[in-house]
């Protein structure tokens, strides 16, 4: 059963990042050490001891469809409510709105726990609070004032309506439709699919953020405008009254998140209310909806990334009990003796491999995804050149925190099925669902394809290329303080990432020369293993720039695994980038008929 | 839906293994070439028209135990019906019992596509052939006259019973005991798990191989005895007859492979019969039961390899073929134009990235499983030195054969859900299907992790080295051949391989030096790394050398796409084997907390 390691949080949230410091010079107001302390404490006892012990359940009953309801799984209404109490929904919300406005950081912390406890169960409250932020941002006083509070408490949950079937990754192909209604409002026709906690039964109203296009909008995004589409209309006294015309026509069967309802609703089908639509007030301006939902995706982006380290956690640790547990063979080194002799597994140098890269990926992760969270942080609290500066390394770190983190998801879920041996495969060992949960996460919010061309494409360019020459450059330094350290258990750490530093400066200049010149394709044949590459860079040396001047075997040690195992991977995706493009182009003809 | 790709797998049957020139050469009998290109492709069409259209009901439906009895998914019993009708379970069994008495390596690409159609289904058959193995080669005449024509029919299927709850890899620790009964008959007592197809409606009798322990036996493996107990006890004329002593007590609820029961089998539980014990009789000699299993097992290791094969064959497929119906954004080079103007995404270079992946590791896979059967072949049909380097060659590419094949089915198969973006997550997709379905083979007839030791410590040292010395240089050789092949369309396929070749040489040499002197935690740290190294080195190169003379581009060009994208890995893990042990090593104690 999983218990939350909030010694390993707090580490990475106050060290690694360099939170620390900067709330010692109280950049964070009066948000005390011990606050931070006590807020990770209780976000994870609430996750290890009132989520995680539904979440078997859940995957199991799932949520239920029937006669247009969803019944989420027995005990799950009863856990949302538990959380509402406790005043998780608020964490990061505007205290203008009864939120607590605390750094995304301690939120993101707190969401890896809730994931590690059920995924299933913390997307839910995570999609809340993107529509949150975004109506925070964008909507009107009126608005806000009719929504933001109950959003906030929990008492209303939010949603994000965005994929149609014809219209995944690429939102220009959206077709749902908004008419204004000539009062203020609109009507909102289209269907909507995928659409998560879309209906459940969790609240009394769910507020659906809606993307539409206007009469006579122009094509492409940038004819889509934002709707906040209640699923009650919202009577005076702010109780939710008549039904709005959309509803759920269905659920996925989905390899994971069973207890999730995804949903596809249909908006504007007559089968509620009185004249034709669904009636939806417009967020931010007419055909700026994008803006206004990026603001929701950015967010979003973020904490997918933390269902990867959250389940990448929770994985490993199982694997870790059991391998303490299972006896089999005889580890190198176990003493003599006949019959019962068997070692624990995990003295097993193979089994001791899979659990460390387990470890240690799950701790790169980590790393750079907390990094992100507190650029975010300091972007929102730091004024002029400053914030520029945060608000640029969020945006380079944003596609990695979401990507990396949960492509090691799922590789740190299949080893944790593998440590297992044949009870891996048994479901009621509870590894399979880690496999099964972790699958959908590099998938959705931006795949991870997606992810990486953003980096390359968007990220790399960005302020003329010199936020990401700042960047570097700050690595550079970064690794000089490592091997300036002497910490003699880091090993080779200051070689190998200085050698992973001179692959990814490579990696950059070819990228950015080549798609500066027009060779558009080769840059984005490349772009996946750039992602990869610049990660595993950053992800050993956030961790080794906070432990090298630090006393902590474990950390230091688990660093040099990385650098010697895992960094060296390095060398191979700057191949792939600077050299592998020229026969995927010339293969995929050839070979994929296309 | 799978098309059985009968020109791949001719051409890698015939001209990847070298088969080819020694069917010309007549080593083969007057077995022709029209009559293999007619197996495979009567194999073929049974795999995508009988098998496959049965997959997702046996996934959907599962095997269901109720009162003892297991029962199928619709429509599986009758399938298996067929299946024998076609007298494709008798394909490589001994002509004298009623087989075809073809080579391994036709049953190979057979079970190939059999397990691209369902992995389910052709597991079943698959441990009947090893059974039929183990009894034709192992059992006596009188036991060989009762059963093996039934089960070479297929009128009755074989199991294989070894693990117990406390004994999985560790066959040390069996405890199932087996008392003599003084008429030439034993008596059985203990409880076998993870017995696939234990308890079916497939056949009349069920034909149990169950690992004991005689009363006085040593402790350890050499105290292990093979026993036949049948479900039913055959009558003089060969009918079943009274129910043996044995029965299913549960199935297991899995991630995967549904359709498959896997069975808790309890043994002299005094529920049939009228004395004590399940009637069994001995296979071969008292406490020489494991090397009687071994045959067995190493069949099925390669089985199971095809298992990996198979799945990453299908989910390649299903990919590509949605890669090409989807469409979303506009790839690069894609001519302008508003509105509808999407690709298919099989356009866009991430895709190409996935899919060349897929199937390149495809057939870097279906090479050396291939070329494993060709050597098990060759060392039956040879004879002295010559065979014994065929079954030295047979012995080291078996482990990469299962292991290898089984990781890159895992890949393959989450690839193929990534391609295929949130549908791949919805399960009637069916691209989620092979991801679960494909996990286990890492796991059973040994893990991978089991795999990668037995190539290092115990085929590494075969012949005192010189057998691995011989491959070396054969491969040596071969790459030599395809540097002057000159073919272009190759790329820097020449000089990757070369690099492969010298990283997997010093990889070799640095683990029986540190093996031979004493380094045994040193090798077992380097044995996955290692194994995957070797695998990637010879499955570019066992193509490359195909294709090398041969005009086709599109198999050259896959081949380039191996050498320039993939096979750099091989640096990375060489890396770890000569230098990650002492990291791993190091951090475990300190980490892992053993």
């Amino acid at each position: 059963m999983y218990s939350a390691p909030v010694d390993e949080i707090a580490f990475t949230l106050k060290h690694v990042t360099g939170f620390a410091s900067d709330l010692e010079a109280g950049r964070f107001g009066d948000l005390s050490d011990d606050l931070v302390d006590a807020i990770l404490g209780e976000a994870g006892r609430f996750a290890a001891e009132e989520i995680a012990p539904l979440a078997r359940i859940g995957d199991e009953k799932g949520a239920v469809l029937e006669d247009g309801a969803v019944t989420t799984p027995p005990g799950w209404a009863d856990l949302y409510r538990r959380w509402c109490e406790g005043g998780w929904n608020g964490l990061s919300a505007p205290e203008e709105f009864g939120g607590q406005g605390l750094p995304t950081l301690l939120a993101v912390a707190a969401i890896e726990m809730w994931n590690s406890g059920s995924m299933a169960f913390a997307i839910g409250p995570t999609l809340t609070i993107g529509a949150i932020e975004a109506l925070d941002r964008h909507a009107t006083p009126e608005l806000q004032a009719a929504y933001l509070e109950k959003l906030v408490s929990g008492e209303w949950m939010g949603t994000m309506n965005l994929t149609e079937p014809q219209a995944g990754s690429d939102l220009n192909a959206l077709k749902a439709r908004a008419e204004p209604a000539g009062d203020g409002t609109y009507r909102i026709f289209g269907q909507k699919i995928f659409i998560t906690y879309g209906e459940h039964d969790f609240t009394d109203n769910i507020v659906h953020l809606v993307l539409a296009r206007l009469p006579d909008a122009p094509a492409g995004t940038r004819g889509l405008s934002l709707f906040l589409v209640p699923k009650f209309l919202v009577n005076e006294d702010g109780s939710p009254g008549a039904r709005n015309d959309v509803f759920c026509a269905s659920l996925e069967h989905k390899l994971g998140i069973h207890a999730s309802p995804t949903c596809t609703m249909i908006y504007g089908d007559g089968k509620f209310g009185d004249a034709p639509g669904a009636i939806g007030w417009l967020i931010g301006e007419e055909n700026r909806g994008l803006a206004c939902m990026f603001t929701m995706m950015n967010n979003a982006r973020l904490a997918v990334g933390m269902q990867g380290v959250g389940i990448a956690e929770a994985a490993t640790q199982r694997a870790l009990a059991y391998a303490h547990e299972r006896r089999q063979g005889r580890a190198p080194g176990a003493s003599g003796g006949a019959g019962d002799s068997m070692s624990p597994i995990v003295g097993h140098p193979d089994i001791q491999r899979m659990l460390l890269t387990m470890k240690a990926k799950t701790q790169m992760a980590r790393a750079i995804a907390y990094c992100c969270a507190h650029a975010i942080d300091m972007a929102r609290i730091a004024e002029g050149d400053e914030a520029k500066t945060w608000q640029a390394r969020a945006d380079i770190l944003t596609p990695m925190a979401k990507a990396f983190s949960t492509d090691i998801g799922v590789e740190v879920a299949s080893l944790g099925v593998q440590v297992h041996g044949g009870m891996g495969y048994i479901e009621e060992t509870g590894a399979a669902v880690f496999y099964r949960d972790a699958r959908i996460a590099p998938i959705y919010e931006g795949t991870n394809g997606i992810q990486a061309i953003d980096l390359v494409m968007r990220k790399l360019p960005l302020q003329g290329g010199e936020a990401i020459a700042a960047f570097l450059a700050g690595l550079r330094a970064d690794q000089k303080a490592i091997a300036e350290s002497g910490n003699e258990r880091l090993g080779a750490t200051a070689e190998r990432t200085a050698a992973a530093l001179d692959d990814l400066e490579a990696a950059t200049a070819f990228l950015m020369k080549t798609a500066g010149e027009g060779g558009v394709e080769t840059a984005l044949a490349g772009a996946t293993p750039y992602l990869r590459l610049f990660a595993l860079t950053i992800g050993t040396i956030f961790n080794a720039r906070a432990v090298a001047g630090n006393d902590d075997p474990g950390r230091a040690l688990l660093v040099r695994f990385m650098a010697e195992n895992l960094l060296g991977e390095t060398t191979v995706l700057k191949e792939r980038v600077v050299g592998g493009a020229d026969s995927l182009i010339a293969a995929a003809e050839a070979v994929l008929g296309n």
